[in-house]
C-alpha cells in the first residue's frame, strides 16, 4: 500500500512538473510574437532596416526582462518541486495559482515596457512579481504543515527557502516604492535584483543540498 | 513478457500524460494572447492607463474563468490516469477527444465573456463543460469494462469517481438552467461551484488514496 | 558501459518523446485561434449571436479534422517510439523532419476548409498526410535495420506495423484521385478512413503486444 | 545521502530537459503562424490558389529552415544533457539564457527570409547562431569545470564536443563574412553546413558512446 501511494504520489508531482514546464516554456516565449518584422515597403535601404531594428529595442527589453523574471522563478519552483515527497489536491491548486500569474507575466511586462513612465505600469508588474513570491511562500508553508516535503527537509533547508523569497520581496518592494521618486529608479533596481538573482552564486550551496 | 508489457504500457500512459499537459498548459495560456496592451498613442496620464486597464476587467475575468475551468479537469483527468494501470488505443482516444474539447475552452469562455448576456453564449460554454464531463465519465466507466484501472482501485473508489463527475455535472446542469431567468444568475452558480471544486477540501481523501 | 548505454539511449528516446508530445500538443491546440470570436457591434440579438457561431461551422470542422488527423499520427509514432529500444541521430532527425509535417498540419486543414471546392488544396492536405505516412515509414524501415527496434519486435510486428501504414496511404491517395469527379468525394472519403482508423478496434491486438 | 542526492539532481536535469523540449516545440512551430492562408475574396480559379501558394513560398522556406536550425541545436543541447549526471543553479542559468535564443530564432529566421538581401539581416541571423553556439560551448565547459558531466566522459569525448561546436561555428562565421560579396552566398553555404549536420552522419560514433 505504502509503495503504491509513493507511486501515485510521484506521478502527480511529475504531471504538476510537466504543466509547469509547459506554462513556463510557453509564457517565456509568447512576447517573441511583439517582435514584429519591419513591413517591408517601409525598407528601403540597409539604414532603413537598422533603425527599424533598433525601434524593436524595447520590445526585445521586455523579452530579455520576461525570460530572466520567468527563469528565476521557474528555478525557484523547481527547487521546492524537487523537496516535495507527494503532492495533495491544495498544493496543486496553490501551484495552478501560480501557474495563472506566470501565464500573465508576459502582458505584465510588456505593459511596463511600453508604458515605462506610468506608474500604474510599474506596480503591476511589481504586483505581479509580490503574487508570484506569495503563492511560492504559501505553498512551501503549506507543503511543510501538510508534511508533503521529503524527510530529509531540516527546518533549516525550510527557513532558508522562505527567507529567500521573503528577502527577494523585501527588495522588489523596495524597488517598487521608488516610483515615488521615478519609475526608472524603480526599474534599475528590480532588474539589478534579479541580475543578482540569475548569476549570483550566494545561495548555490542550498541547491548542493 | 509481463514486465516488458507492463513497461510498454506505462510509455504509453507516460505519453497520453505528457500530450494532455502540454495541451493543458497551451488552452491554459492561450487567452493571454486575448489581453492586448493599450495602445500608446491614447493613453495620455496615469489616469488613462488605469481606466484601460479597467477595461481589460472583462477580458481577465474570462481568463480567470478558463484557467479555473480547465484547473479542475486537469486534476480530474490526472486523478484517472494515476488510476490507470495501463493505457490502450480506445482509451488513448477517449482522451484525445477529451483534449480536443479541453482545447476548445479558452474560446468558449472568451464567448461567453464576450456576450454576457446572451443564452446562446451560456449554453456553449456548459455544453463546452458538459461534454469535458461526459468524456471523463465515458474514459472511466471503459477502462472499468476494458481492466485498465489498477488492481487497488475498488469499486468504492470507482463509484466515488464517478459520483464525482455526476454530481459535478448535476450542479452545473442547474446552473446552466437558471439562464432561464438571467445568465447572470447561471454564471453566478457556476463560478461558485467551480470554485467549490478548486477550493473545497471535502473529497481529498479520495486523493489520499 | 552496457547499463550506461541503456540509460542514455532511453534518455534520447525520452526526449524525442517529449519533443514529438509538446510539437503534437501545440500543432493540436493552434487552429484555435482561428475560432474568432464574432465581433461586438455586429450582434444584437440572440439569433445574431446564433447565426455568428453557425458561420463559425467551417473552421470548427478544419479543427476537428486537423486534431484526428494529428491524434492517428500522434498514436502512430507513439506505437513506433514505444518499440524502439533505442534512438540514433538519424532516427532522431527522421523524426525531427516528421514533426516539421506534423506542425504543418494546421495549415494544410485550414486551406483545405477554406478553398474545399479546390483541387489544389485538397492535394495541398493530402501530400501532408503522404509525407507524414512516408516519413513513419522510412523511420520504421530505419530502425529495423539499424536494429534500433526491442528484440521482442518480431518480424511479424514489423511487417504489421509496415502494412497498416500502406494501406492507410493507399487508402488515402485513392481518396486523393476522387478529386477528379469532386473534391468532396475525396473528403467525404477520407474522413471516413481517419474515423475508421480513430474509431475502429480491429488492429488493437497490435498494440496489445 | 548520496542517492537522495542524485534523485534530486535527476529531477532538476529532467525538468530543464522538460522546459527545454516545450521552449524548442513552441519555437519550432511558432513561424507556422507566419503561414497565413489566402484571401478568399482574392481566389477565383485553382490557378489563383496556386500562385497564392507560390507566395507563401519564402515563408515556408524560412519556416524550414528554423526548424532545421533549432533541431540541429536541440540534437546539440540533448547531447550535452545526456552526459550531464546533474545539474546545478549555474548550468541551470546558462542554458536558460540558451532557450532564450532558441526562442527568438524563429524572428532572426523570418526576419532573413523577408530581406534576404540585407547583410544586416543576414548578421543578425548568424550572430543568433553564434550566441547559440557560445551558450552550448560555456555550459560545456563549466559542467566540466564543476564536474557535473557523467563519470564515464573521457576527455575524448569531451574535445569532440567541443570541437564540434568550433568547427561548426568557423564555418557558420565563415558564410556569414560572404556576405561582403552576396548574402546569397552567405545563405547557401549557410544552408548546405546546416543540411551537412542535419544529414552527415560522420560524427555518430560520437553518439553512439
Amino acid at each position: 500500500m505504502g509503495a503504491l501511494y509513493n507511486l501515485m504520489a510521484g506521478q502527480s508531482l511529475e504531471r504538476l512538473a510537466a504543466l509547469s514546464d509547459g506554462v513556463f516554456a510557453i509564457a517565456m516565449t509568447l512576447l517573441v510574437l511583439d517582435l514584429r518584422l519591419p513591413e517591408t515597403g517601409k525598407i528601403h535601404s540597409e539604414h532603413d532596416l537598422w533603425r527599424a531594428l533598433v525601434l524593436l529595442g524595447p520590445r526585445f527589453i521586455a523579452y530579455l526582462m520576461s525570460f530572466l523574471t520567468l527563469g528565476i522563478f521557474w528555478v525557484g519552483q523547481q527547487t521546492q518541486l524537487n523537496r516535495f515527497a507527494r503532492a495533495d489536491r491544495n498544493l496543486a491548486w496553490l501551484h495552478i495559482a501560480f501557474l495563472l500569474f506566470v501565464s500573465i507575466m508576459p502582458f505584465s511586462t510588456a505593459l511596463l515596457a511600453g508604458f515605462i513612465t506610468y506608474r500604474i505600469a510599474l506596480l503591476t508588474y511589481w504586483l505581479n512579481i509580490l503574487i508570484l513570491g506569495v503563492m511560492l511562500f504559501v505553498g512551501w508553508r503549506y507543503a511543510r504543515r501538510a508534511e508533503l516535503t521529503k524527510p530529509d527537509t531540516t527546518e533549516q533547508i525550510s527557513a532558508a527557502i522562505e527567507r529567500r523569497i521573503v528577502r527577494a520581496q523585501a527588495l522588489y518592494a523596495f524597488g517598487a516604492l521608488l516610483c515615488v521618486f521615478s519609475t526608472y529608479w524603480s526599474i534599475a533596481l528590480i532588474v539589478v535584483i534579479q541580475l543578482n538573482y540569475a548569476i549570483a552564486p550566494r545561495i548555490r550551496p542550498l541547491y548542493r543540498l
